[in-house]
């Protein structure tokens, strides 16, 4: 079915029609504008991402349920790094002509079953037609008492850094899929991100993190950003930072210097966060306790940007910039 | 200068520079999402509006700061017609390769302009890469006491329709860029819509509108909305419709049928509201007080879904269905 048949009405319909109801939604999709109820003493969060089919996406690369769920669950990461209680989403499509029906049947199903597992309903958005490829924008609300929101500003000296879960799966997942594998927990990793929204509340609620941020550009350059904005620099070491068994695996052999991949590679949707000196294994027990891994990877200093060890004891170069979007401008 | 000389922070720290502090914001750009302080007693009103160049905007009818204007515009049209106080804003920008930097400059001080009339604040959003062509999406926080959001379903039979302005002269303005004008009043209203704000909160304010709606798809096609979600009809004069002295002298000479361009004509981003009957001239003296022109255009009615009377008394069919976005798929 194409979507001429059902114009734009048809398919807002279509959408409309798998969301339920409840989570202090007083209107929601098919006013000029959504309503919904802030619970009281808390600051709203919001976040937008834009996915570019060609840029974050490629349709030989991934199905549309993990794509729907990708676009909530980047944005789901963005609010779990700012320790914040997801809650609403709206959701705005470009879409070439001749994309069928059952493919946005099938992404909105993978965003709303990812929508449904945080508690977060959509309420809005908008529709309309692109001349060339598929353009995703989300944009994400979510709620925090002012006083446990967690920002990239805070880390101080002697705080020790952590990162949940493991890193570089997501970049050896894409270009794993670049040479033709469809397959495996990288691939996997890379085209259905887990966010961290359960880690992010747990450790906001105990007001551990002085700092804290997700890794989407990597482990390198989003501890950068921690550094710039909290004024202080760090001193990691790559042998520390936590990597899947299958990455040790097969990162060897598909690029050339797999910790620089662990520490320069994007989209692992991680939380990397500073904690202070001495409160290290509270950290570790609150995350262990809902099942999440966490590794300590080094510590914040007064000096340097970052500095990062390797195995045996050489200073790894590493660029703060991280991913240019536009380096590839003529 | 070229974007990939900045970089994506780069143009983000540009974007930044330019947005002042305060309006309840405890964090702006520049973490991983935005901290904004609700009013107590208020609900939080969302839009997202997207626009893509070749669908909603051409570079060659307008310019980068009358471009960043209509983007917030058709946002803050969307707050007004809920009878909201419009106050955050997220951008989310797909760049095509060699845009210049200068080009986005002025976008984001157009844009910025006009959210500073209405006391809007950036607080964050989103930039990327885009192969193809310029993506704006734009999501609007606004608030309102939950008691005076106004609905689209409320209208009952015997209430009055009102419109503010005048209608049809965006599409006078489209047809007329089209035709190769690049001046003029209704070439001004396409490119740079003025949105009904004001009228928005004072007719809100005094509890007036028993359903309210942004004229973006059609005097027709938006009242057509009011019709199916508050299950009435409505009869309105074809002669009564507010039309500009422009529009008088210019659109017979560009359209067969000027009365159906002003009845169908999209995008001139008036308020098109119902009002009980008994409180007709509360509403005309509201908006009048604060200079905004006001028409009555018809009645609500138990029958029909929509019947326009023309001058010489004849009934003029109209389609409901409004302008479809996908119509053109193959």
């Amino acid at each position: 079915m194409k979507l001429g048949d059902i114009g734009e009405f048809g398919l807002i319909g279509r959408i409309a029609g798998k969301v339920a109801g409840g989570n202090g939604v007083l209107i929601g999709i098919g006013d000029d504008a959504a309503a919904t109820e802030p619970t009281p003493g808390t600051v709203l969060l919001a976040t937008s991402d834009m996915l570019v089919e060609g840029v974050h996406f490629d349709l030989s690369f991934t199905d549309p349920f993990r794509l729907g769920r990708k676009s909530l669950a980047v944005n789901l990461s963005d609010i779990a790094a700012m320790g914040g209680m997801p809650r609403h989403l709206l959701l705005s499509l470009a879409i070439p002509p001749g994309l069928p029906v059952e493919f946005l049947d099938r992404f909105t199903e993978g965003m709303l079953a990812l929508a449904d597992e945080f508690g977060v309903t959509l309420v809005g958005g908008d529709t309309c037609r692109s001349p060339a490829g598929l353009v995703i924008s989300v944009t994400l609300h979510g709620e925090q008492t002012p006083d446990l929101v967690v920002r990239r500003n805070g880390a101080r000296p002697g705080d020790q850094i952590f990162v949940t879960g493991t890193v570089g799966d997501a970049a050896l997942g894409l270009e794993l899929l670049r040479q033709g594998r469809r397959d495996g927990w990288a691939v996997e990793r890379h085209l259905d991100p887990p966010p961290r929204v359960r880690a992010g509340l747990a450790l906001a609620g105990a007001g551990l993190p002085t700092a804290m941020i997700d890794v989407s550009d990597g482990v390198a350059a989003d501890l950068g950003h921690i550094l710039e904005l909290s004024g202080v620099g760090a001193r990691i070491d790559a042998g520390s930072l936590p990597l899947s068994p299958y990455f040790r695996e097969h990162a060897p052999r598909v690029c050339a210097d797999p910790a620089l991949l662990a520490l320069t590679g994007g989209e692992d949707y991680e939380l990397l966060f500073s904690v202070p000196a001495g409160r290290e294994a509270e950290a570790a027990s609150i995350l262990t306790g809902i099942g999440v891994p966490v590794t300590s990877i080094g510590a914040i200093t007064t000096g340097g940007p970052l500095t990062v060890t390797a195995a045996d004891g050489r200073e790894i170069a590493v660029s703060r910039g991280g991913f240019n979007h536009f380096a590839s401008d003529p």
